[in-house]
């Protein structure tokens, strides 16, 4: 076959692949949002045979041995196409060692296990969730040794699913060199003299409110309306449907409108870059680069701009009209920009401060890499975690809930993906680093042209390019060289020491 | 095989079709609630070979032997399966005759012809929507002279898709007789000295009051809220996802908060019906009995109950509440009654008052009667839906979004189905009729007991058989006899005789 003929054929592979990832998407866009819980059961047992298509076609021999051929003629191919075979050739090399069956049978048991824990969540109680979570565990485990170790590890494989190519041997020095900067700096910070007086951020704001504010802040950002919606879910997320319908979910809680504001600014960085993925890259390569490259952009949105003082300024006014009698017009720029930043150590990742929320990843990872290096199991497992929160953050785990039961990502037989949220942090202060030799960041946000110069560059220098190289050479071409925490704990560094000891 | 291996094997099918038919109820809501439109495209574009999936399995050979082989044991199924097997048969030997490519062009026509319709009714243009009009008619003539005529006449069978065995020559001795009443009644109401200030019900009302009313509405008549949602459309619709999933949809005007009101009440009792159908009922039998039987339900709430005297007592008080000070609080029962029930001959079909309602469907019949019938041509047809607002109406037809252009449906290639909102009238006027015999209907609202007591009724009597009965067979069970004109026509004389003429 040609190479034309090769690249047509697999075109249509991927628009029929991509036909179901949009069927399934708004599947699951509408369960998290709209869909009646008593819904969900009938649906997955009405709908799962469809899943199984897909799968099926995945793996057939005409789809496996077109990915063959292509691989074998990979000196000839484009380089879109070249960097397409490689992906492909690496997925397909690990799921033909992975019967359908048990991937079916691992879709089933995440179904199932997915309402466990919101039953476990409910009633605060781990032991409801834990027989489900053993299960979960032991079949990713199986399935991930069937796919391979990297480096006799099979955590590695997990990592690799997300993050190209990383490996425990980087994560543990790179979360090594946070910890050891993070944890004494917290242990300071709360022995700080500052007092940052957050009450009015407790302050109710009806969800009304609230959701017009998500629609200002998203505004601000850059996020395309016309090309989106935004919607309120549970756990927020943001959902990449299909190239012209990039949402953006929140949860609105009336008695902590912080929350709803950092959490919009998140999903929609994760949404702004979906947007703005280079209109040339076909087919898979229109994604982008990987998971911490994504949180990269939703971090960078949520902290670097949406908690900058120059940011705090920009909305004041408007979040202040938001207020109750008591507080509404009160609140000057420079409270609200502390109570934004206040450090306190808590039992909640997705509602960390900025220099604890490392911490809360680094408990996760290192819970991961016991129980699939096989030095922890999960009748240890809410012990262990109780105790990490105890050593790193200080705070003791009193209920299940609000501790091991907390993240929705295990119930979902993700393993691998929390180093992501660490590794967008320390990627987004790399890369405005470099960014600050050429634009000005802090004017360019007090100017209202997020959108113009901060986006423009991200478009410019990263979006465009999708998943057209792997993030290790992406960040080398964007900074000049590798993922390196030191410009993370900089920032963090600058950042609270001017906060909490005035330097 | 055994009748036991057959209904095994039959169940198996449906519960695939049924998965199919899931994922695309949840695409339709989503397209037409929350999806942008600049998306739809692309998702069809992707997704249609999905659809074209569930068409080929619906030809295939496995399929059609098993229905041929249920059709041939029918004297040995059990009640439900011999219904089934009737219906199933029915399709296929229609369906046999249509080459899937025909239904596939026809899709991929309509999915483009309702963009155009929505851009010539923006555009106040009709010329813009004419020529993808034409080609669906031409294309679904062409279909259905495939699938074969009734008495001579296509129309006929696409009349039968929406409601079982009925026929032109019904419909026009059915709607003559209305035509008869009606008219000379609109005629009079005109001439009436009544002068019914309505003023109020135009002050604007938020959109997130409307909403919170709608779900008002929606208790008050017994919507089970935990098995369904509430959303908004350009276009009100409900949607039947699945058992524990059927939606409802609404449009807020916010300086006309009585569509809200009757709108949600309308599609609140299509949702009711199709919420309470017998749990013992299989596969296609768990929905319901036909078109014109969901209409009567949704009209039976919209009009019978929510415009009741009984009923705007019940929620006048929190409508009222909602009101802008200049009328807050200040409107009568009696005021809110009549200017809920005032007759008015508008061009709009989803706006009108429950007398001229009638007059809007026959209009939209006799054109589609025409086309069908060879006696009307596409070219004719906005000069013809103008002349019979004329003479029917007495209204002067000035643009074409308020005329021909106002119905989604024929953009959808349906044709058939208006008539269907006229029987549903009918209907429940009849049942109202026969339900009087056995509950006092105005006092069970007045006691705020709609569920209790009248959906109970409707429960035991309608609900619960689904499609196990046909409509006409099904009519005559609950009111012991055929569809009878007469008893829409005394309910609407009776009404607005006391209301015009104080009677």
């Amino acid at each position: 076959m040609t190479t034309n003929e090769l690249y047509k054929r697999y075109k249509d592979y991927y628009k029929k692949f991509k036909g179901y990832r949009i069927l399934f998407s708004i599947l699951e866009y509408d369960n998290s949002t709209i869909a009646p819980i008593k819904s969900l059961d009938e649906k997955s047992e009405y709908t799962n045979f469809i899943f199984e298509d897909y799968m099926k076609l995945k793996k057939s021999n005409d789809y496996i041995n077109l990915i063959n051929e292509l691989d074998s003629k990979k000196d000839r191919l484009n380089p879109q196409f070249k960097r397409i075979a490689y992906l492909a050739k690496k997925e397909l090399d690990q799921e033909e060692k992975v019967p359908l069956s048990k991937q079916v049978e691992l879709n089933k048991l995440t179904a199932k296990a997915f309402l466990t824990w919101n039953e476990a969540k409910a009633k605060n109680d781990y032991n409801i969730f834990a027989p489900s979570l053993e299960k979960i565990i032991n079949l990713v485990k199986e399935i991930t040794l069937l796919r391979g170790e990297t480096d006799g590890n099979i955590y590695n494989t997990l990592l690799d699913d997300y993050e190209e190519g990383i490996t425990t041997t980087e994560l543990d020095s790179f979360f090594n060199a946070l910890k050891s900067k993070i944890i004494p700096l917290l242990k300071r910070i709360k022995e700080s003299k500052v007092v940052i007086n957050d009450s009015f951020a407790h302050a109710k704001v009806s969800k009304a409110k609230q959701l017009k504010l998500s629609k200002y802040i998203l505004k601000l950002n850059g996020y395309d309306y016309s090309r989106g919606a935004l919607g309120e879910a549970e756990h927020p997320f943001t959902s990449e449907i299909s190239p012209n319908d990039i949402r953006v979910t929140t949860h609105i809680y009336e008695n902590l409108f912080f929350s709803n504001i950092f959490s919009t600014a998140h999903e929609g960085g994760h949404a702004i870059y979906n947007q703005n993925l280079g209109k040339n890259l076909i087919c898979n390569l229109k994604e982008s680069a990987s998971m911490a490259m994504d949180e990269s952009q939703s971090r960078f949105y949520e902290n670097i701009i949406a908690r900058s003082p120059e940011y705090i300024d920009l909305i004041s006014k408007k979040v202040n009209s938001l207020l109750p009698k008591e507080y509404k017009n009160k609140v000057t720029n420079k409270e609200m920009y502390l109570a934004a930043n206040k450090v306190e150590a808590s039992l909640i990742r997705t509602e960390a401060d900025e220099l604890t929320y490392t911490l809360h990843i680094i408990i996760r990872y290192e819970l991961e890499k016991g129980l699939f290096c096989g030095t922890l199991e999960v009748k240890d497992l809410k012990k262990e975690w109780n105790r990490l929160y105890k050593e790193y953050l200080g705070v003791d785990v009193t209920n299940d809930s609000e501790g091991i039961l907390q993240d929705i990502h295990w119930s979902c037989g993700s393993f691998g993906y929390f180093p992501s949220y660490a590794l967008g942090n320390a990627y987004g202060a790399q890369i405005l680093h470099t960014m600050k030799q050429e634009i000005n960041v802090g004017q360019a946000i007090k100017d209202n042209k997020i959108k113009q110069v901060i986006g423009s560059y991200l478009k410019k220098n990263l979006y465009q390019y999708g998943k057209l190289y792997s993030p290790k050479e992406l960040i080398i071409k964007l900074t000049g060289e590798p993922l390196n925490p030191q410009y993370f704990i900089d920032y963090l560094t600058n950042k609270y020491e001017e906060i909490y000891f005035n330097k």
